[in-house]
């Protein structure tokens, strides 16, 4: 034993000097631990036998060999064998007179002829060997018998030489021997002229291009092509046409190989009536073409539907697809009617469940495995048909079956189009057999495995009854050329797919998807319209026609959204909600197109969002202070231009307040995005709504693992996450604003709350004459005040002792959509352009800046002058009225009245200033973060991944817009950022 | 065919007016859909035989019936077959003069005796029949030769009785007649006295209570045990082996069942030398036992090492775990070696990968199958070796089997404690045979089934290279009574555990624990002792210790957080980067104790968590204004108490803004929560790192569905989650204080800056006596100003043209921690009692409110100024002095001097004014977050499902901290809770 097996324990202490010690330990550690050396009968050299108790090879005793299992000892040549105590064997030499043993071992004969090597007697061919008399006495000299072959015996010598018996049928004229012209093959006898010997026993296996003698073919196609057609043998028919199977169904007019052969013997049965009334299966033949017309695959295919109905659920349930094989063997013996399914067309293992799941209607299933398989010698073959039931009349339905490989007149027809297909019948799994060149006993040079059997099952189009055509078997076989046994694998396919036309589906898409388009793009040309009036030009010029497209584009999503989301829908419900099938998944080739829509209706809104962050973070605001100072005499001082010195200059920190706020419902929503993520991911992942996505048709939101799980649907995905994503949101919204809003807190009316009670109106222009004012004219003229004093004005408002807060006197409303007149605009541009900003270099100058500033706020105070007269009539020139919007305007989001003498204020209770905001677009960000969580997941398949980027997505641009949106306030109103926190 | 299945587009016009024309449909229908009817052999009659060609019945000729095979027709009983045309037979009737019909049936003969029921000729018996001569020539009359039976001959008849042959070895005496006292058993023939014949051939079905005579046991029993005990036969010594194991190794001393037999044959052996040099091994027999010393089990299991090093990875790497298995067929054939692994133990099918999982080194594997068994005939024994390797000198160990229903005596003694064990060796998975009572190929009442083979690993303890004692193998059967062989179902086990000795990792962790929450136990005393200087109070009351048990929870609460998470952490690392196998996982009841310390981790974090939000919304906050009115005329008049026409108050709006601010920073953390939850969701769900957490070693993150995958360790998904909760949380922690507050946004700074613009100070009291204090007085004098002239003061600031903001001249340090006096602070509670609102009961009366209020603010304007005079050291019994902290009062948290006669403000830059803010109790909001996730995560196994109940449990406590602050701020400072948005 060597030390290197030796614990660790004890090596640690290796020193020379107990190695002694160690040696000791290691008998007495091998002792206790019994280890045993490992010895197979193999191991054992030819003295030695295999004790099967002890597990380890035993000498034979003397004269003795071991014998070929290798598990007992044998007499050598020449030696008889005694038995002594009925345990062991003693071997004796055989006298010389009685030189040869007998076959049984136990006795010694004298020979009539010579002795074989083995030390036996030996007769020449066609006699028997006798040792023993009738009686069993032991003869002293065996004698060779001849068998009579003519007719009163009509016998041959039997398998071990020791009794004549009959001779086979086929020899039987007069004597046992197959005279020629006669011919002589597979140990039958065939008369001449029956059939060309000239047949062609090579199998081509033209992946590999080349071919081989294949030592079962040489051995068989002869016999069995002649016994089938000379002598109707059934199993020999069989056989034939297992070997045409072998050849992948492949056959050329004029070939005589194994499918050529069967064609000839097929045609020359024409006569016959055929059989089951199926002209394609002739009397006593196997039926392994359909015909060769073309078209009639399509024919075969489409025509009839299967006289079955699918249903999913109800008092007709039926999902079983109960697929019935009869089972040859290659020699052509039928061995049983199997049920397809529990392992005989799949390779490869898998549980029970999962196997059987393949076979459960509507359920896609797809595993590969690699395995080597060298547990086939010989291959099964099988005739796969469809059990439609019916109790005592029970009816089966042929699978036509279409080999992928197969090769007629050396083009590969079922490769082509459907037109051009010559379906089949027969198939096997693993051919070990017909690439043995040798023998049938060697190592084949190729096996040929089926590499994918697939079985398609087609939905009669507008069935209400789960009716469906005769499925189609499509069967690819896969040459293997064995290099190395042990290391060789393969890979098989076994899936059973379910398809229905979807062009109908398509057509209806595409439909949906023009009309609602046309509309799309009235409803644009009517935005752009109104648009142009807003910004009050009339020319018609490069940006204009972006601003169409841009608009062109949010619609053109809604409506990609609209149809994408429609049909996810349609098929989540009616794929898994049918009772009789009649719905079937498009296959994810056929996904295609829709994920093209989704692509579009992302990319879209995409823009369409973009577009709107920056129409928002550009927006014009600026905040109307109506506060007067409290010290009436310091107006004098202030407009001597000494605002310095001012003792009491109103303070600036109801503007910071309101700015601030302002600065912070820039990014609420109608939605919690966290919560949003959450609850979707909630849904998908730990209630197992994603299991609704699979491609099965159960609705069942738990699964085991130990089930098969088919593959996921892109589509169902898409429906489901986008219902569930728009669902969620939609219950969000309505929560907020019908719950949260009126009960717990509403941050518009709050701001709108805080313009009045800090006495500052907001100014919102978002188009060049369009835009929104809030009315924040204090009821109580001063709110530059203490404590104390603001708490009684809130006092006297909450009990009405004060007037209202409207722009109109005894009116409420305080919020309104604005149209300027073009004069109004040019006025406020002016002004503006004291305060805007002065380009870069010259804010590098510090000491300018202070200087600049003071002009800013000068500007500031002259704007803030400007429109707080503006709003109190005091310019006849600029003069507004108020009115209220009409039903339709609202609609179509457009102004009827152009604003041409004077401006207009339309009334608007609803707050759509928000628009400018987040919060009043929520429907473009909800489908906006429907479409980026959907497009992820269509790529990575993983929710969770969508739930984490939709979350930073939405962080980014908040971020994004609240940056841009407090830069833009800063701009445009002069509050200094620092109080925007 | 019924109308029923006609398809669905017919059927709607069914009117009786084309019913003629539907049934001609079908027909078409029929033979254009190739629809055939389902036959087998079985279903065809007795004079038919079934066309394996058309799968039909097809009837047989005259005087014919069908085969036993059912697949062709042959000749009726007296009739000779006749081959006309080589593809048919005819039969004709024997002449009456020779009335039988030869063996091969092609002939007639006269019999010499009488004819048997299928009309052949019947001779005695020990004669053979003779119908052909030697040559092979059909006699006339048949002859019935008698085989000689003595010396000479010493022949019996052949199987099919034609041929006279040798007789069986142990019949060889004189004669081949076995004459009493001999005793013919088993086709054997035994010397009287060898062996008594009264055997026991029931099996005993303990768990069903009944026995059966096996019709096995009844052949066998007595023949084996014989032949083995006087012709040491091999395979006899193995059958009867086989049956002992058949009956669970159990026996009783005094039985003669068949382990009864083999321990009398085993003890028999005694003198003979043993085999292997294993003592429990005796020559010629099966080793079936290990001895019956109590104890030796726990010796052979661990004592000695087995000598192979288990190691992950490395040049040495060696994770198989190859057994061997020495398999015998029933009647005790040595069949091959095979390895085990290939589905030969394990019943239930599975992919080849998912099979093989269970023998590599450290895999727990687990899996149930339901499946009906009668695909196994005749059971198979194994015999179960550890493959060592070594190469040419390959060695195995024999592993030993513990039968889990083994009965010694009638003691289960194998479910008693290891030192009564008796261990075995030899097993069976599914046994058909032993329940069979009428014939062995009867359906057998009982069938027994391995309903789990379990094999052990144990590390050898504190083993740095892999050490393993012997593996133990625990199968246990299952006795399942057949009642309906169509629905059964059994379910079985195969478990491959590794497991090491976990005491010492309990200890370790005890005594961690041990050792920690003394430590704990000092600091939160500690702290307990700083908590009452804080609040300036002596006494040691319940409220003390309640304090005292509030911190100590936090401290012990640490305390398991850290020794868990260490846990867990040292089992990710060391089981999953391991080179030598040196550690293995807890199985899942070890795991119970580590769930329990995580249990106590989250309670007590809960109360720490509970405790601080308390605190927090509870503080005492007051806003100290430092503006004075600018009209200075003004002040007389306020204080000649007519406020309310005051032309210039100090506004208010100063105040809200600073606390809407304050407000606003309740909830802030240093990191984002939700990027947080989804960071770790990434981490976990979409990168796998989940993947880390099942019990294999392998630190693989991807897994193929199509691998077997083991299931999750509780310790290894509480190490792995928390690690990266913290680790993830530590990282924005580092990115959000060093760079996103230095570069982007610090929003305590931010409202420090705010208080010193605003001209505002805050004090904030924690405790009674302690708290903080940020001083914000404007270094202009005036904030209260316009945009023109806070501009102004803004930029002479940030060119430093004034004052430094510091409370103390030329310094910058505005923020402070104060221990007030207790002087102080009763004063301030003075004060306090006015501002703080009254009971509800005057709330409700409307018209004192307004009244009320009022007096409220003159309180808040005697506190305002107050406050305002003790910074401005105007009261000289109130004073303080500020000094900085020593480094171990920072440290501990505690404040050695006592601030009797003047209060102490500390000067602290570090802002720990956060500490009354969610800001500076991150590390509390972090463990606690973790353990929430960790928590939910350990009930629920979903990762999914911990991030949104975390997420939701952060928006709830963030809702609750806010309303809560929100109450307390309006409560403290009278700022209407309307500016706090």
């Amino acid at each position: 034993m060597a030390t290197g097996t030796l614990p660790s324990v004890v090596s640690r202490y290796k020193v020379p000097i107990i190695t002694l010690f160690l040696s000791v330990y290691i008998d007495i550690f091998d002792c206790q631990q019994f280890v045993i050396p490992f010895k197979s009968p193999s191991d054992c050299s030819g003295e030695e036998f295999f004790d099967i108790s002890s597990l380890s090879c035993v000498s034979c005793g003397s004269n003795q060999l071991r014998s070929t299992t290798g598990l007992s000892c044998i007499c050598k040549t020449g030696y008889q064998t005694l038995i002594t105590d009925k345990t062991f064997i003693t071997c004796q030499q055989c006298p010389t007179d009685k030189p040869a043993v007998i076959t049984d071992g136990f006795g010694c004969v004298r020979c009539p002829g010579s002795l074989s090597d083995e030390g036996k007697c030996q007769c020449p061919p066609g006699n028997i060997l006798v040792e023993r008399d009738t009686n069993g006495n032991l003869l002293d000299e065996a004698r060779c018998e001849i068998c009579n072959g003519n007719t009163p015996g009509l016998t041959v010598p039997n398998y071990s030489g020791d009794k004549c018996e009959r001779c086979q049928d086929s020899f039987i004229n007069s004597s046992c021997v197959c005279n020629p012209p006669n011919v002589l093959a597979g140990g039958l006898c065939f008369p001449s002229g029956s059939l060309s010997t000239n047949v062609n026993p090579s199998v081509n296996y033209a992946q590999l291009k080349f071919s081989v003698q294949s030592a079962w073919f040489v051995k068989n196609l002869y016999s069995s092509s002649a016994a089938c057609l000379v002598f109707s043998n059934l199993t020999a028919c069989q056989a034939l046409g297992n070997m045409c199977v072998m050849n992948m169904h492949s056959f050329s007019s004029v070939s005589t190989d194994a499918c050529g052969l069967f064609n000839t013997i097929f045609r020359s049965r024409a006569a016959l009536s055929s059989t089951q009334d199926i002209s394609y299966w002739r009397v006593n033949l196997p039926w392994l073409y359909y015909g060769d017309e073309p078209g009639l695959a399509g024919r075969v295919l489409q025509t009839d539907p299967v006289p079955i109905k699918f249903s999913f659920r109800g008092r007709n349930k039926n999902t079983d697809i109960r697929l019935l094989a009869a089972v040859y063997n290659v020699r052509g013996e039928f061995l049983r009617w199997e049920q397809v399914g529990a392992g005989n067309l799949q390779l490869c293992p898998g549980t029970t469940s999962k196997q059987s799941a393949a076979f459960s209607f509507g359920t896609a299933y797809q595993e590969s495995v690699t395995d080597l398989l060298d547990a086939h010698p010989e291959p099964l073959f099988y005739d796969v048909f469809l059990d439609l039931g019916g109790g005592e009349n029970r009816k089966l339905l042929p699978l036509p079956t279409l080999v992928y490989n197969q090769q007629y007149n050396g083009r590969l027809i079922n490769q082509e189009s459907m037109k051009n297909w010559y379906l089949s019948r027969r198939m096997f799994v693993v051919d070990t057999l017909s690439g043995r060149e040798k023998s049938t006993s060697s190592l084949p040079k190729v096996i040929r495995v089926v590499s994918s059997v697939k079985i398609r099952f087609q939905l009669v189009p507008r069935t209400q009854d789960g009716q469906v055509f005769p499925p189609l078997m499509t069967v690819t076989y896969r040459d293997v050329p064995i290099t190395d046994i042990n290391t060789q694998t393969v890979t098989t396919t076994f899936a059973v797919e379910y398809e229905m036309d979807q062009n109908e589906a398509r057509i209806k898409t595409d439909t949906a998807i023009g009309v609602m388009a046309g509309v799309a793009l009235i409803y644009s040309l009517l935005k752009t319209v109104s648009w142009k009036r807003r910004i009050a030009s009339p020319l018609i010029d490069a940006e204009t026609l972006l601003k169409f497209l841009i608009f062109y584009a949010g619609d053109l999503a809604n409506v990609f959204f609209a149809v994408t989301v429609g049909t996810g829908l349609y098929w989540l419900i009616f794929y898994k909600a049918q009772q009789f099938v009649s719905v079937l998944l498009p296959l994810p080739a056929q996904e295609e197109q829709f994920v093209t829509y989704v692509g579009c209706a992302f990319a879209l809104k995409a823009v369409q969002f973009l577009h709107k962050l920056f129409m928002q973070v550009s927006i014009d605001v600026f905040f109307i202070d109506w506060e007067r100072p409290r010290c009436k005499a310091n107006r004098t001082v202030q407009a001597a231009g000494e605002p310095k010195r001012d003792p009491s200059p109103v303070s600036i920190w109801r503007t910071y307040f309101v700015a601030n706020e302002w600065n912070e419902i820039q990014t609420i929503r109608k939605i919690s995005p966290t919560f949003q993520i959450m609850a979707v991911l909630f849904f998908l992942e730990v209630l197992g709504f994603s299991n609704l996505a699979l491609r099965d048709p159960w609705p069942i939101l738990q699964r085991s693992s130990q089930e098969y799980t088919p593959s996921y649907s892109i589509m169902l995905r898409y429906g489901l996450s986008s219902t569930l994503w728009l669902c969620i949101g939609f219950l969000q919204v309505i929560f907020f604003t019908v719950f949260h809003e009126h009960f717990i807190e509403d941050k518009i009316r709050q701001f709108v709350d805080l313009c009045s009670i800090s006495n500052i109106s907001v100014l919102l222009l978002s188009h060049r004459c369009f835009g929104y004012y809030i009315h924040g004219r204090s009821v109580h003229g001063h709110a530059d005040t203490n404590m104390e004093e603001m708490n009684k004005n809130l006092n006297r408002e909450s009990e009405s002792l004060c007037g209202q807060r409207g722009l109109l006197p005894n009116s409420d409303t305080q919020t309104f959509q604005v149209s300027l007149t073009n004069r109004l605009r040019l006025q406020y541009d002016r002004i503006r352009e004291q305060i805007g900003r002065r380009n870069g270099p010259s804010r590098l100058m510090d000491t300018s800046s202070a200087n600049q500033f003071e002009q800013r706020a000068r500007g500031y105070q002259t704007m803030n002058h400007f429109l707080g007269s503006v709003i109190d009539h005091a310019h006849p020139d600029m003069d507004y009225i108020v009115r209220d919007k009409l039903m339709f305007e609202r609609v179509i989001g457009m102004e009827f009245l152009e604003p041409s003498e004077k401006s207009i204020f339309y009334n608007d209770e609803a707050h759509t200033f928000s628009d400018v905001l987040f919060y009043g677009n929520e429907a473009t960000l909800l489908i906006f973060d429907t479409l980026f969580f959907c497009v992820v997941d269509l790529g990575s398949q993983s929710f969770v991944l969508s739930a984490v980027l939709t979350c930073v997505q939405q962080i980014i641009f908040r971020l994004i817009r609240n940056t841009l949106g407090r830069k833009n306030l800063v701009n445009k109103t002069l509050v200094d950022e620092r109080f925007l926190i």
